[in-house]
């Protein structure tokens, strides 16, 4: 069930095919996951969104992938988004995260939403010390 | 501007004293937080956030302390909450977030933020191959 | 699955046949959506909320109805709202909203949440001709 | 700083200071929050908000008004509003909560954010017994 | 469908069975829930997340317990938590929250998310007499 | 008070000049945002931001420019960030938004709000006419 229609033979499309065979190289498998199929609605849409996801998760970068990949699932978790939860949680595991670091990461993720709440709650003023802003 | 009162003196109650102790031996540091100075308004709550915060952020574990941090960041700005963006910006780079790795963790946050929101638009059911659970 | 129960034969409560009698009647369909079936556990809620919703999505006024539509989808799926993106969506379609203007709104939604990310990280001060307060 | 300008001799206009008038007899004070003198920039939202407002933490319910406070500034916390997280801390002291029991709310709130991230992040079946549902 | 797997025998391992017999008691029945099930794929997290929520939901407090519920519940519909949303829906009604309180804790939480959306768009300046901060 | 430093002398780097004068170009004044003025701090960042926005709002589209700012402005409300609120309320009164629109734009959101909070409380199942996927 969705709010948009999976295309059937999308990749008779030729920017939908390229994108597809992009995505198949990026992530070394043939398998393209449904987000794609669906968002294939739009060529635009899918072309921009691949890639903004390939230069922040396929790209190298100063960060590792296991590490993006895990920071990524915290803010999916945050915006309690369902499918990227499940997806991203799949794809920290595949980049290497363990069952420790996976109870780990849940650890942080809680106790952030533990104080993100209590001080939500205080509104205590923030410490002159933590601004960074060389204008003042 | 506060909805609970900064506690004056709050040392000479023991209870306190012994958490703001722990609090300046585990940051190596004279000064103590707002945050800790607000909660003091209630002893049994100072203990136990200090007691989360500490076993997350300040034991060691398997994750290292500058990705913890960077993790504990993103979840805060999805939570928008002023005070533990500002407490966890700085302490990230206290534990050695170079600005490139911050611009790089923005980049992270903001294009999850995005799909996230996709992903709640499109309802996109959730791949079978996601699924971790041995029990179906 | 549901937290409260559906109602059986509802109607036979007057003050349920006069909310359904007018959703039929302001949607020009025998339809009634399951929201209003559960709903219909308490026929206060069910009046007040039907009211609001009649008053904001099919009572005339300055906004065009597919442009009611699409803001309030905007915001169901702000707050990852399951039941409203399905509905809202369909309502925005059956107001007009075309593919193209479906794949429009993802995109100025998705921005916005990338922006909005950005600048609770940011915490960039306000520009000050933003204000339009004109007490100071 | 308010995106909207506040009214200057606002009580000219006779339905704002009905509604003005009706504030200051239920909350038995001559002050009329900044709130109010905002919202009057158009007095339709005025009259719509304060009849809300009004029905659910003025009149008599079956909850009692401290539990109502409580569970308004609860939403509140989660949903990240300054003015409203001050307001109705304060709303809810005047209707009697202690300090303790302020300590204690916050203590529910931020368990229900720590167990609502790590459900959201594990993606647990709901347990059929939950389902309040009789259409099964 | 979850990110983790569900232990099979989990009460092979003494953590875990002492975890589950203490919920078994304190909720005076044997049915464990799903939350438990999975969670026990990591034991320090089972004990720690259970302590937390005894410590909230079990132990006697100032607050009594269909309170203690319906704010907990309060706080799990504005996050959005589908599994929490359900079980504490359950749970607030096996401590007594009838049919009628319910509809009433529902309209509480849906004028606070209006009022809410309200003053993040109005940026309405916080009343002074709001602060509880002896400092200033 | 920020996160980042303001960069001085900003435009001694030709690439962040570049991205002020499109900006200047486009809004039609000298005036550049805080927003820029920070963002600057990291020039890809700056950049990549800018393309973003500058698509979404200041390109031609199917949508016209005042329907987008307040369908902008909707998402910045929901996801609670002050700074967005702000600018966008602005700009979408730059496009022409008048106050009338203004007081209904609040209503479509608050109550938007409303239900959304409604029905990730009652767990409604969605109804099958939603549906847009062709796949089934």
């Amino acid at each position: 069930m969705s709010t948009v229609s999976r295309i059937h033979n999308a990749e008779q499309n030729p920017r939908i095919k390229a994108v597809f065979d992009d995505i198949r190289s990026a992530r070394g498998t043939d398998k393209i996951n449904n987000l794609w199929h669906y968002l294939a609605f739009d060529p635009d849409l899918l072309e921009s969104v691949w890639a903004d996801v390939k230069s922040v998760l396929v790209d190298e970068s100063l960060i590792d992938f296991k590490t993006k990949e895990m920071i990524y699932l915290a803010v999916s978790i945050a915006n309690s988004c369902t499918y990227c939860v499940h997806s991203h949680t799949a794809a920290a595991k595949a980049r290497g995260m363990n069952e420790q670091e996976h109870a780990e990461l849940l650890k942080i993720v809680t106790t952030a939403a533990r104080t993100n709440h209590l001080l939500n709650a205080l509104q205590v003023p923030v410490d002159p010390q933590f601004n960074a802003d060389t204008k003042a």
